[in-house]
């Protein structure tokens, strides 16, 4: 297995793609020094190879065909940064296939066809690098993989869409609405112009799908997690929530007890002194807590090229390390194996704190009214604010329970918003930390 | 190479012992179950082998012979816990010489001996763990090592001790001085009876000869980092510092600029709005700044059985990794061989911002001839309060300047101590970020 350079083809030259590139080809005698082998830049391939990246290649590296790359036998290490599902996935198992080991940062494909390619990697002495999928440059699955395996680990969540946290963030600093906070994340690039997998939890789903697989051994289960993005916050709750000593962050949460694991990506309310809470911009954080370690976060950037970048060629380094000391498969497929028979909870079983706003006509007897049907339906109240009363006319009423759970916030709410004083549908964010913290 | 159990043998069952052993104990299955074989803790060697730990040992399992248990050929990993210079030393290069790998959480020995080990381990195919050694739970050297291989770091710096954090924290909450704070924390259990190592920054000190080793490629350098500890701070400068929007924190700093690295331990004056200010109690935070990454910080606990324990399991469970699938050594010694060339700079050439509380008679004057001397030493001031007026007698006159160099401030504060108006040794304290971030 000794092989004096490790050589590398990268599949996909577009932002990620070209910091790859550019720290392989910078950094060659550093890495060289650093690791005590070569690794080379063998190849990259996409359909334009016309585009001035800004970079110096070799000649005759750049070419535009992919199953080229894939069939070149000298390419040790295939790096997929073209995204999406197709073809991604087929270059992937393709190079798996031809014995070639693999780092990706694709992290829709991982969520939701990474059983397929670990199952098919079984049978297989190859090794798939996804540290970039997560987090951007965040260790998170090094960390959760290698450092933290002491540790059962209770509970994984944090900010790890930046899109989604640069576009909170505006809407607190600058009480401006969702729909103007996204289009200067656009003209910054920070949003694409179809920003739906940002703004719609998604893109946070998929990453939440990878964390809880790697630290639970479940399945990847991105199609069980409850998903729920920003569109519908407002400047409005969101003063309320500061009001109150609270910041709202789109969160992914895992959390084990009982046996269940619940899986769910929402903006949540988080109390202003948690570390997190400052987390501000196109930052990401992540807090994991373990038996063992109590609780850590770890913060950085979660995208761009260079930090992005950064993440690949640690799995490319790693790889390489592992191809030259002949001992590739050192640490099983996703680092845990599936445990059978946890499952995912319900999300209507899920118990959660909540914050609610009812647009509610200003009547004597409206409060009780309300409040009725929450006792009815099982949710306690903790704190209530009225401000601005306007006779006659719809006025927000805030109100934060206690533990309560999905089901019955569910079913508070359709009765509640059929009462004829309340003028809009109410408005519910979840709440974290704090009172049981 | 293969062998089915990795065997695991402990020298020093005090509180990181206990942890590691109730660790292996506890989790014997479910390791076996991730990593695919079982790892075995095969034996415990301790002087005093009465005390009752609250574990469950196996039979015969508990010795008084660190010898025997290093003799013992079924052990494949020593773990040294006892802690201090001799005979820890002695004892993991006996267990070097027979071919044992090492895990070690002593990071005053490595910090003053490394060399002497590193370089003995050169000529055997042995690996030696550390991450327990800086920062506990937080897994900094793997980080460090591996996941920012490809990032030149150009900064590392944080709070990891977390005794000098935890009686900062309470003399910042409580507005108590260092001595009534000291002792609270040695009722606690978070200082030691005698706390110089911990106040004194000492251990901070030797963290950082550890961290700045595998960031920079340089030798442990212990001896060569400027150490400042707590001991000097009062309550007067902490509410300045708070009026000013800073908090103070004992900060371990490496900074790497102009081909030379500045190490030093002090207090630091810190922005509050800066994620790390947020960082209380026994907790521990490093920011790491690399030219791929950007910024990053890593938060956990620094210190106590379980956390600890966890690191060092991890180290275990590395080795016992590289064992089965034969790769000892596939990384290399630090994780990056040493850069030929790189100086430590002196501490005379720092630069930094200053806060100056002088204790000068309040007479017309005096600022003048103050500000008159700081001027002649290159010290340009960016701000000065001077609270209650006291005619004719001593009030703190507090001043905050831009960059400088340290050898001037040295040379500046000589001279105005020795004006008769001055009547007590002027306090300062170093100031990091906000200004040129």
């Amino acid at each position: 297995m000794k092989k004096s350079a490790i050589k590398v083809g990268i599949i996909g030259f577009g932002t990620v793609g070209a910091g790859v590139a550019r720290i392989l080809l910078e950094k060659r005698d550093e890495l060289k020094r650093r690791l005590g082998f070569p690794v080379v830049l063998a190849g990259i391939a996409d359909l334009d190879v016309k585009r001035d990246r800004g970079i110096k290649l070799p000649a005759g590296i750049l070419i535009n065909d992919a199953k080229a790359l894939l069939n070149n036998p000298g390419i040790d290490i295939v790096v997929e940064l073209i995204g999406g599902i197709h073809p991604a996935k087929e270059f992937i198992l393709e190079a798996l296939k031809k014995g070639k080991h693999v780092v990706t940062a694709n992290k829709a494909l991982l969520a939701t066809e990474g059983s397929d390619i670990f199952n098919f990697m079984k049978k297989k002495k190859v090794e798939l690098g996804f540290e970039a999928a997560v987090a951007g440059s965040i260790p998170i699955i090094k960390i959760v993989r290698e450092a933290l395996i002491a540790n059962n680990i209770q509970a994984v969540y944090g900010i790890i869409n930046g899109t989604s946290n640069y576009i909170l963030t505006k809407m607190t600093e600058e009480k401006v609405e969702f729909s103007d906070a996204l289009k200067e994340a656009q003209a910054l690039g920070y949003a694409e112009a179809d920003p739906t997998f940002d703004v719609e939890g998604i893109d946070t789903a998929h990453k939440l799908a990878i964390l809880a697989s790697l630290s639970f051994g479940i399945p990847f289960s991105f199609k069980k997690i409850y998903t729920e993005g920003i569109t519908r916050i407002t400047p409005l709750d969101i003063n309320f929530a500061s009001a109150l000593g609270y910041k709202i962050k789109l969160l992914a949460i895992a959390k084990q007890s009982g046996g269940e694991v619940e899986l769910r990506v929402h903006p949540t309310m988080l109390p202003k002194e948690q570390l997190i809470s400052s987390i501000d911009g196109v930052f990401n954080a992540i807090y994991v807590e373990g038996d063992a370690i109590g609780s850590q976060l770890y913060y950085g950037r979660g995208a761009g090229e260079r930090p992005t970048a950064s993440a690949v060629v640690s799995d490319i380094v790693d790889t390489a390390r592992n191809i030259k000391s002949g001992s590739i498969g050192r640490i099983q497929g996703l680092g845990m194996p599936e445990i059978s028979g946890i499952r995912i909870r319900n999300m209507e079983n899920v118990l959660s704190r909540y914050y609610f706003r009812f647009s509610a006509i200003d009547k004597p007897g409206i409060l009780s009214r309300i409040a009725g049907i929450l006792g009815a339906c099982n949710i306690s109240i903790e704190s209530v604010i009225q401000k601005g009363r306007k006779k006659e006319k719809a006025v927000p009423l805030v109100m934060m329970s206690h533990e309560a759970k999905e089901m019955d916030v569910v079913r508070a709410l359709r009765e509640i918003d059929k009462l004829p004083v309340v003028s809009d549908r109410t408005a519910f964010i979840r709440i974290e930390g704090r009172e049981n913290n």
